[in-house]
C-alpha cells in the first residue's frame, strides 16, 4: 500500500494556499491527514479537498506535531516565526515566501532544474519566486548545453502576483469602483506599475530576487543577471522577454528542439501564423511556455526568448507540491534537526 | 504679420488624425486654411478646430493644389499613392506611416534629435514609429555624451497603437461583448500580444522598425539594436524597458542630470517613494518621461532606463506637428521636385 503523509497548508485561504490544495488533489498527492491552517481571522473557513470539507484552523505553535510536510504561503512573518517551529517538530517546511530563499543552508528548488540540491536540508526548503521559477525551467537546458554568459530579462507580470489585494484593486478599477484594498498607490487597470523599491541603487525587491535566486539555483554565483520587473493588468501568468548570451554557439532551430525536448517546457513558436505563448493561454497549466525564439546577432551567441507560465501554479503552488513529491521520492523526510540562524 | 500656411490632415477622422488637429490648435500652429481629408466613407464627418466646424472631404488626387503642408496618417496605401501626388504639387508631406521611413531620400525626423536631417528633402518627410520616437528622445543625449554601443529594448505598448480597432477590441472584451473589429486574433484584455510577424527570422514588423529607424535617425547604420515589442491592454502611452551599453563611462547621477537637462525629457525617478513614469500618467503630455535609472554593472558602462510617452501625441501627432514647425523655422517649404522611386 502506498505510504501516506500528513500535510499542512499554512495560509490555506490565500490565493496560493487554495491553489496548493487544488494541486495536491489534482496530482493525487499521497495525503494522509490534511490540515488547513491560517490566521485566526480566517479560521473557520471551509475548503473542500477530494469531496471532503475541511475547516481551516488557526495556526498555533503546536500545529505541526503530527505533520510530515507543511506547505507555507502565509507571508513573511509567518515564515520567519513558524517555519523553524515546524522544522523543530520534524516537519519538513516547503516555504513559498522569500525570507528563507537565500539562506545558505536552505535549498532553493525547481524540481526540473536542481533536484540534487534537495539532498541536504534542515527541515526548511524554499520555493523560488514565481518569475524565477519559469525563467529557470527555460534556461536550464541552455545553461547545460551552451553555458550562460549573461541573461537580460524584462518581466510582464500578472497582478495576481500581488495576491488577492492586487486582483481586488484591478477589479474595482475596471468597474469604476473605489478599491477596498490596494496593491499599488498607482492605478493598475490600463497601466504599468513596479514592485516596491527599498534598495538605494533603485532595484525593486522583485528584481533583486530575480538577480540572486537564479545564481543560487544554477550554482552560478557570479552569473550576470540584468533584470527589470513590471507589473501589469494581466491574468493567467507572467511573461518574460529574455535575451541570453552563451559561451557556446548554437543554431536557433537547435535551441528550439532542445527546449521542446526539455522537462516542463512547451514550445509554441509559429509567429507567422500568430502562434506564441500568452499569459491567458498559459493560465491553468503547469508548463513553462516558450516562444518568439530568435537569434540575437548583436553578440556572438545570442538568443531571444519569450517565456510564459501560470505564476500561481508553476510559479508557486505546483512547484511547491512538486518539491514535496521529489522529497518523498528521495526519501528526504528525515533530516538533521538544526536551528537555522537568520 | 505672422505668415500662415494652408494645412491638410489626411486621415482626419482616425485616432492620430484627430489628435493632429487638436495639437495644431493647442500649439497655435500658423494655419491659414485647414483641409480635413479622409476616405470617401468618412467624408462628411464634422470636426471642430478653433471654434469652427470643418467638414471632412474625400481625398482626391487634386486635393493638394492649394496646400503647403499635409500631415498624413491614413494607412500605408494612402501614403504610397498620395504622398508623391501631394509632393508633385509642391505640398510638403509629413507622413506618419512606415512606408517612406527608410527611403534614403526621405528624412526621418525627431525634432529634438536630428533636426539637421530636415535640411534636404524632396517633399516627403517621415515621422518615425511611436516606440522609436520616445526611445530616440531619451537616447540622443546618451549617444552624444557617452556614445551608444548596444541598445536592448522590451516594449510595453498601449493598444491604442493599433488604432481604433485595438481600442474597440479591448473595450468589448472588458465589457464581455463580442468585438465588432479586432486588432489581434488573441484576446487583448488581461493579456499580452505581439505585432504581426512576416519575417522568416521571427521578428515582428514593429521590431524591425525599431531596429532600423534608430540607426537612420542617429546616423549609426550598424548600431546594435536588440528589440522585443509587446502590445498590452494599457492606455495613455507606451513603456520601454531599456538597457544601454556605452563607450564612455558615467555615473548614474550624471546620467540623471544629463537627461533632466535634455530637450523633451522629464525625469521622474524617486522609486523609494513610488514615483516613476507610468503610461496613464504620461497620457495627454508631450514629454518623454524617464525613470528607474539604475547602473547595470554586468557590462563596463551600462544603464537601465524606463521610458514612457504618449504614443498618440509625442509618438505620432505632436512629433508630426513639431516637424512642420521646424520646417517653417528652417524655411524648408520649397524643395526640389523629384520623383522618389520606391
Amino acid at each position: 500500500m502506498k505510504k501516506l503523509f500528513n500535510v499542512a497548508v499554512v495560509g490555506a485561504t490565500g490565493l496560493v494556499g487554495r491553489t496548493m490544495i487544488k494541486i495536491l488533489e489534482e496530482r493525487n498527492f499521497p495525503v494522509g491527514n490534511l490540515f488547513l491552517l491560517a490566521s485566526e481571522r480566517s479560521a473557520g473557513t471551509v475548503i473542500s479537498f477530494k469531496d471532503t470539507e475541511y475547516t481551516v484552523e488557526a495556526l498555533m505553535p503546536d500545529s505541526f506535531e503530527d505533520i510530515d510536510i507543511a506547505l507555507f504561503s502565509a507571508g513573511k512573518d509567518v515564515s520567519i516565526k513558524y517555519a523553524p517551529i515546524a522544522a523543530a517538530c520534524g516537519c519538513v517546511v516547503i516555504d513559498n515566501g522569500s525570507f528563507w530563499r537565500m539562506h545558505p543552508e536552505v535549498p532553493l528548488i525547481v524540481p526540473e532544474v536542481n533536484p540534487e540540491a534537495l539532498n541536504n536540508h534542515n527541515g526548511i526548503i524554499a520555493n523560488p519566486n514565481c518569475s524565477t521559477i519559469q525563467l529557470m525551467v527555460a534556461l536550464k537546458p541552455i545553461e547545460d548545453n551552451f553555458k550562460l554568459k549573461r541573461v537580460i530579462v524584462s518581466t510582464y507580470q500578472s497582478i495576481t502576483g500581488a495576491g488577492q489585494k492586487g486582483i481586488d484593486q484591478l477589479t474595482a478599477e475596471i468597474s469604476g469602483e473605489i478599491p477596498q484594498q490596494r496593491a499599488s498607490k498607482h492605478q493598475i487597470a490600463y497601466n504599468t506599475v513596479f514592485h516596491t523599491v527599498s534598495d538605494p541603487d533603485g532595484f525593486s525587491e522583485e528584481e533583486i530576487k530575480m538577480i540572486n535566486e537564479p545564481r543560487k539555483i544554477l550554482s552560478r554565483p557570479d552569473l550576470p543577471m540584468v533584470v527589470t520587473c513590471v507589473r501589469l493588468p494581466i491574468l493567467g501568468g507572467h511573461g518574460e522577454s529574455v535575451n541570453v548570451e552563451t559561451e557556446k554557439s548554437f543554431h536557433i532551430q537547435q535551441l528550439r528542439e532542445l527546449l521542446s525536448n526539455s522537462p516542463g517546457i512547451t514550445v509554441i513558436d509559429e509567429p507567422l501564423v500568430d502562434k506564441f505563448p500568452t499569459p491567458l493561454d498559459a493560465g491553468g497549466y503547469d508548463s513553462v511556455f516558450v516562444g518568439r525564439l530568435r537569434k540575437d546577432t548583436t553578440v556572438d551567441n545570442g538568443a531571444y526568448l519569450w517565456i510564459v507560465s501560470d505564476n500561481v501554479r508553476k510559479g508557486a503552488a505546483t512547484n511547491a507540491v512538486q518539491i514535496a513529491e521529489l522529497l518523498i521520492e528521495k526519501d528526504g523526510l528525515d533530516f538533521e534537526r538544526k536551528e537555522l540562524i537568520y
